[in-house]
């Protein structure tokens, strides 16, 4: 599996990836998953990828030289690509045509081999003359926009490190604190989940830079990653022993775990084969 | 969905399970997920479910009832019953004939209706005679026991809440801390997926006690619950925010982000057509 995660702030973007890939337990390899398109002064571009590396793979190829002759803006058919997008909506739609562009050519021959056609892309970035912009494309090639309301979106194994976002992050989250969010977000997944593993890409994009110097890949060596690990389960151990355990008793504490009356009636012990099941 | 965590220690066993049932998104409804099975000085027993809640009602209806002729033990045909068994390990069986007799009288039915058997349950207690034992029953009836390097099972949603218990539990840990760990763990899940929803039941079962009354309803209002969700988001956010965030140019820091010469390659950029993707 995979974990990957962008989050879109007022201040700009961040992206984040592990690097493994797996095909069960037993074939387990490093592979990047996130690509940086950029021209600089003209747009800078992110994507990242979750799913059969076969698929975003071949995605990627397409992704990079394919031309759309459909423009969908009624300007005629110069040939839309990556390069020439005038908005990242465009490029989102190009990225939705060369995933369908692989089912094409893939989809049935993967079919008959019981093999899912299973790939997710997170596709952000800003072109000149336009906002920031973040998509997440699915494997149908349709996608979705992200809010102010949705900061961020991830793919690839996104469960453990959800909560974690989801008490930090807002759109007025300074760049490099989100930057801290994401790496704690993975950090909680490399811990969980073996099928997601370093080395780490990191890129964080600044509004209207249309470039950015700030990518780094972060392996078991990195100093902020390794005191970030060792100081996150640390303080966190010693916030959840400094939370008082419950007292079944009340009596000395002011948060007893057990109320009378209780408004909730607590479990019907079961006490022989002819009680009462509800 | 469901979240039920089950934790067996040294010092006794732990429950908790929400009551959040969903049928999609706009069927949600609130069912009990515990039974609590106790002939006290002779056995005590908690059975967890998740899945399909026609299915766990049915089997929880089968087992408190069923009788088993294959004792399995070779000591002839004396019925076996969850009230008659001598060890866990034949509770445990007896859970995984009554998922498998509800296979046999629905199974056929729901698949041509399109509806995946599924049912997961945890299933673990104390007899007379006998240590504490923890298992987790599958779809199938096959299933599986808790051992020391393993202090915990998990059904339903189970991957938010999963990095604090990998942190925090280990056999020894004593048995107020491991309830304490649960309601973290049920936090973050609360928090983070809206098919898990209060209240919630907990027990908590001392080692050789052979029954329990340490068994609450804990909803919206119960003040230990209520005081562990403020103080673990308000703690957590001040541990967030006392790691310093990644600094780009280092100097003023002793843990960059970015260090030269870095061992793992950072990203090339993609910086036209014909730029070279691997």
């Amino acid at each position: 599996m995979t974990y990957c995660v962008a989050i879109k702030l007022n201040a700009g973007l961040v992206f984040l990836s592990d690097s493994r890939t797996n095909a069960g337990l037993d074939q387990i390899s490093s592979f990047r998953k996130m690509m940086v398109y950029e021209k600089a002064g003209d747009r800078f571009m992110v994507l990242l990828s979750a799913g059969n590396l076969s698929i975003s793979q071949s995605v990627r190829e397409i992704l990079q030289v394919q031309q759309l002759h459909d423009a969908g803006d009624g300007k005629g058919d110069a040939p839309l690509t990556i390069w020439s997008a005038t908005s990242m909506f465009d490029v989102a739609r190009l990225a939705g045509a060369a995933v369908r562009r692989v089912y094409e050519r893939d989809g049935a021959a993967l079919q008959r081999a019981g093999v899912d056609f299973n790939v997710s892309l997170l596709l952000g970035g800003q072109i000149k003359g336009e906002g920031m912009r973040l998509f997440q494309v699915y494997s149908a090639g349709n996608f979705i926009e992200s809010t102010a309301e949705t900061p961020y979106f991830q793919v690839g194994e996104s469960k453990y490190g959800k909560p974690v976002l989801d008490r930090v992050l807002t759109p007025d989250t300074p760049l490099n604190e989100a930057a801290k969010c994401a790496l704690v977000s993975m950090d909680s997944t490399l811990k969980s989940n073996l099928s997601v593993g370093l080395p780490l890409d990191l890129v964080v994009y600044e509004e209207g830079r249309l470039a950015t110097d700030r990518i780094v890949c972060i392996d078991e060596n990195n100093p902020y990653f390794r005191m970030l690990h060792s100081r996150w389960g640390e303080k966190l151990r010693q916030v959840f022993d400094s939370i008082e355990d419950p007292a079944w008793n009340g009596g000395t504490t002011d948060v007893p775990i057990r109320v009378e009356p209780a408004r909730s009636r607590p479990l019907k012990k079961i006490t022989n084969p002819r009680d009462k099941l509800i």
